[in-house]
């Protein structure tokens, strides 16, 4: 073969390239980036991977989908199916977590193609005598193909083929022993691969279902005044276990810098006494690697976590890269700073918000990486303490290549661990953050209220390629944002907010005490900061206070852990509930979520009206599990406890928010 | 630095790194497939490449477009600008046919970054001596990096912020020669490039712009009754010309095989005299590489090639890779075919059609190498003899492989060849074959008939990633194929089908002598084929058969010329046009289409009912061309010769399908 027609054969694809291989796989779903960034997925979860397979002519075609963990030299294959315009999906299921990676390898199978044309003859009374004798040439290729115990097996069904009785020929041909037979054995001489191994992330379950809980150490003391400790912290957990709680959420637990230090709401000078903002992270006492002296020992901290897991709640660290001005690094390595003509540096602000107690670090120092190896080897500290989970402060005002490189080599080494990105920030910026590795990221949830806007979000979020890659985690409060929506303090409206939260998305958090007390005092109007902001003081939580929402959020924690549809997010269709015949109500809002096998389907309905019970007509979407217009099936409100028989698609509901602003049903088809 | 961090560093991205390249580029458009296929465009021509460039934190960005010849040392670089939600936007203007490479650079502008917080300290009227201080010394930086010239004048300006005379200084930093100057020394030490060099082909003119007529030439002997030449058929050309043609595209001109001919109306067996068919290609006297010596000698058409080009026509050969039992190839490479038990092989199919008297080759023969080299052998035959255009009979049917190799590595040495592509088959195929190398594309145009169907179908073409690299070519019939709607034989209809053709695509054809003449019996009710089909017989045509449409196809043929508009496919926009308030007409369509520049505006107006007169309210859409809603303009229509003022966007229009079908309106905003 003429070495310039190869290399020019060779340039057109990259692997060992033979000519007969007439198979395309293309348009390959997920496929990030051209397959620069993995897909993700969690321990015991499953992908389906889609692509568009077709060949030239009229053959017919067999394609598997192929798995492996990374750098294994095994594939597993599973089929393939069509799904019509000739695109092909699969499903891929994954076990523990780690790096994966998939590809696809497709054949004309002429063995089938064969098939085909002999069932059109026969049906159409055609001579098939010539058609017999090609089938029994294929199936002698199978035989060669074949172990030994296979081959005596296909010989016969040759022989049947050969026997010159039309009729008990393409009895043989068609039986569907054949068919099996000759699939264990393909002719894959000309099968084609993808040209690119793609890869998967798998994580830990909690990366993908997870109920998320944020408190203040310092202000859970046992008696009123007192720093908080992680000794007294410890007695809390069974409560927070108990409201169904698994990820217990701590801002910075460093020691705090006394330069600058903020004093009671965002005070520019503290008062003597005051402890500041514990994101104003070091001073010498220590930085990132630190513990606060008031909170208790590294010690205290890593028997705190012991006795977390032991209740089943995984403590989450908040990872901050800024430092005080009195920060170790600030002498250690003040090229980590960008120093300005008068020998300072430009304190830290994320727009609109300026962070006068806190320094930025410098991306383009050019020591970065030091820096880089620094900033991971504090993740890997932790880790080391028994951390697995971190909320990091946001990570879009750091380089996106730092978070990229860190993410990826401490999950290989740590696979179990799982980050929250904290990104507020424009939506290009934080899907890349997701792409980079984050596992979950903070959303606009928080600010989305309305039917149309919730709707769009959700349909944004689950059926754009960011369903791959992007697990939204949704917060109806931090101890930043005090949303607008909840500054009327209504209590309903709390338990809307968590209800939304808890069943649209499988990863959701609060920021403790102050959403179930249900706090709602701004510090200004038209501003979404709390009053008497707990970043800036030591507060007194009375958590039996009248009013609070605890039961609803034990008993929704509690829906949630018990049906497998509300532990995944995609997977969501709204239904459409009619105020008046032909018109859409514009405050309940439906939607159904089920697990990947169906056998657990949830209809959540929420009444976005804090104030007046609204009822209409819901139309289940009973096309979605094959079932006909006029199913009978049964719903169980796993709020009320209520159950009713529902016949057929349309159904009417009625939501009163004076006793409970949403109906979770359990559907039972049946 | 630690190698093992390097390395893992440098797994992170594949150019040389620097983890200070803080700047993302991202989903970059046209990116076909990763890169793996080029995009398209035509001499002279330009693309629009967009990406989504953002930083980490608040930083400004200065991004570049970079284009070059591939292989070239020196990149070209032209300015992108944003457009909204982190996407950013760039022009690419190509020369002369050939491959191009692109790519993206951007880099953080701390300069503009630091103009920027200048502005809006010095508009908050707070102190901004450091903020001067540190802008002399971004300055500086500027002067380094000039040249000497340059670096006085920029010193100056450093002097000037370095005044201590507030109002001074600030002027002097916001001196609009200030920002030239910094803008010609930028600072790119952490420089992003994006990780890809994308590719795109350049090819000539024609491929983007073509009007394409279809003959037979044996049907256009002097005489009738007798075989025509090639000498005959060039005193036809000065006719073809003036009716506006440049592409005359000839069905095969080989010698045409004996074994399994066909006769008159595809009989099985020929009658003794009958010529067969063309697509039956090789006998005894050659095969791919040969003229039907009926026709004339290699001379004669080399000859007619020349005639052709002097009249502005581009001859296009039908290459079809499949051979009548005839050829030479069947004997000289048997294992080119596949061969059944009984010593034949089966006939070509493209069902439903069957082809008995053509033996498809085999892309899974052994010696597919020698094979390739032969077929792409055929085109550089042609191409020597000076032949640049082909027509490729089922590309869809042949490896999708060996296109890609093929034309590819044509095109790397004759970078003015077109290959259209007659793929009438699934979409996904079809587009494939696009992105292979095809230059154009025949399309579903033959069978979309209502406003709806051919909205929908151009939005996709003209929308989708489709846009970058499938251009279709639009034909209201071939040879094969007289569509339903053509049946009627009204002269309107035929009218109606060739302004859609000809107006909604800047490539477009037409079987010639059949479609002037509306020639329009099929073979038997319910088939599309032409009865007494010119595919098996010699036919003699009365070009000026009364109820021809010449003159309206010259008519349009010389609008398309006359206007920028019109020679290209994707700006495209369909108006609403009312038949009564709030109530599209279902059979006036109109659509605008516009030069690049936007100094040729065109607005078609079809009536798709060919024997009322439909007259309705029309939508101008002055928006596209930031303009008013009462914005007066002029329209003239180009077929009618008849002149409008327009006052704003709706306007009344009225189409008489008796007398043209459609208006051609020249828009002249004023």
């Amino acid at each position: 073969m003429n070495n310039a027609f190869r290399r020019s054969v060779l340039q057109t694809v990259k692997q060992e390239f033979d000519g007969r291989q007439r198979v395309v796989i293309e348009n390959v779903s997920p496929e990030l980036d051209g397959g620069k960034y993995p897909a993700k997925s969690v321990e015991g979860g499953f992908v389906v991977v889609e692509a568009d397979i077709f060949v030239d002519g009229a053959d017919t075609i067999t394609a598997k989908l192929c798995v492996r963990h990374t750098g294994a030299s095994r594939w597993q294959h599973s089929a393939m199916a069509t799904t019509g315009n000739d695109r092909w999906s699969g499903t891929l299921c994954v076990g523990s977590p780690g790096s994966y990676e998939y590809t696809i390898e497709a054949w004309v199978d002429h063995f089938e193609t064969w098939k085909k044309g002999l069932i059109k003859k026969t049906e159409a009374n055609q001579d098939v005598s010539l058609d017999l004798l090609i089938g029994a040439l294929l199936i002698d290729g199978g035989v060669a193909r074949s172990t030994a115990a296979t081959a005596v097996k296909l010989k016969l069904f040759a022989d049947a083929l050969r026997s010159g009785e039309r009729e008990e020929s393409v009895e043989a041909a068609l039986d569907s022993e054949l068919a099996d037979l000759m699939a264990q054995a393909p002719d894959k001489s000309c099968a084609a691969l993808y040209e690119k191994v793609l890869s998967l992330t798998v994580e830990q379950k909690k990366a993908g279902f997870s109920s998320w809980y944020e408190i203040f150490p310092r202000s859970w003391a046992s008696e009123p005044g007192r720093h908080g400790t992680f000794k007294e912290c410890s007695r809390m957990l069974p409560m927070i276990a108990g409201m169904g709680f698994d990820v217990l959420y701590l801002p910075p637990i460093h020691p705090i810098g006394y330069a600058k230090r903020k004093g009671k709401n965002n005070a520019l000078v503290a008062a003597p006494g005051e402890p500041g903002s514990c994101w104003a992270i070091g001073n010498s006492d220590g930085g990132h690697k630190a513990v606060h002296q008031e909170l208790g020992t590294l010690k205290d901290f890593t028997e705190f976590v012991t006795e977390a897991e032991s209740n089943g709640i995984s403590v989450a660290l908040d990872i901050a890269f800024q430092c005080s001005p009195d920060h170790p690094w600030v002498k250690e390595h003040p090229t980590w700073f960008r120093w300005r003509p008068d020998g300072t540096v430009q304190f830290a602000e994320n727009p609109p918000k300026k962070y006068e107690d806190i320094l930025p670090i410098d991306f383009e120092s050019s020591d970065w990486q030091n820096l880089w190896i620094e900033l991971k080897s504090i993740f890997l500290f932790w880790i080391e303490q028994g951390v697995k989970i971190f909320r990091v402060d946001n990570p879009h005002t750091k380089a996106f290549g730092f978070w990229e490189w860190a993410i990826a080599s401490i999950k290989e080494e740590h696979p179990d661990t799982v980050f929250l990105a904290e990104a507020f920030t424009r939506p290009k910026l934080m899907a890349r953050l997701a792409k980079a590795g984050y596992s979950q990221s903070y959303s606009y949830f928080t600010w989305r209220n309305t039917k149309h806007d919730l709707q769009a979000y959700l349909h944004e979020l689950t059926t754009s390629e960011l369903r791959h890659f992007m697990r939204p985690n949704f917060w109806p409060n931090t101890p930043d944002i005090l949303p607008d929506e909840l500054q009327s303090g209504n209590r309903t409206t709390f338990t809307i907010r968590m209800v939304l939260a808890a069943t649209l998305s499988s990863n959701y958090g609060m920021y403790g005490p102050a959403y179930e007390l249900c706090e709602h005092l701004p510090v200004a109007a038209g501003k979404e900061d709390y009053l008497d902001s707990e970043k800036y003081e030591i507060k007194q939580w009375d958590l039996d206070r009248p009013g609070n929402i605890r039961a609803e959020i034990t008993r929704i924690n509690r829906i949630r852990k018990d049906n497998a549809a509300l532990q995944q997010t995609n997977e969501i269709s709204f239904v459409r509930i009619e105020a008046s015949e032909g018109h859409e109500d514009d405050y309940l809002m439906g939607y159904v979520k089920r697990s990947a096998d169906n056998s657990n389907i949830i209809l959540t309905v929420v009444n976005l009206d804090h104030s007046n019970t609204r009822g209409g007509w819901l139309r289940f979407p009973l096309e979605l599990f094959g079932l006909s217009h006029q199913h009978p099936f049964k719903v169980e409100d796993l709020l009320s406890g209520m159950s009713y028989d529902w016949n057929g698609e349309w159904n009417y509901v009625e939501v009163n928010p004076w006793v409970m602003p949403a109906h979770i049903f359990r559907v039972t088809l049946g």
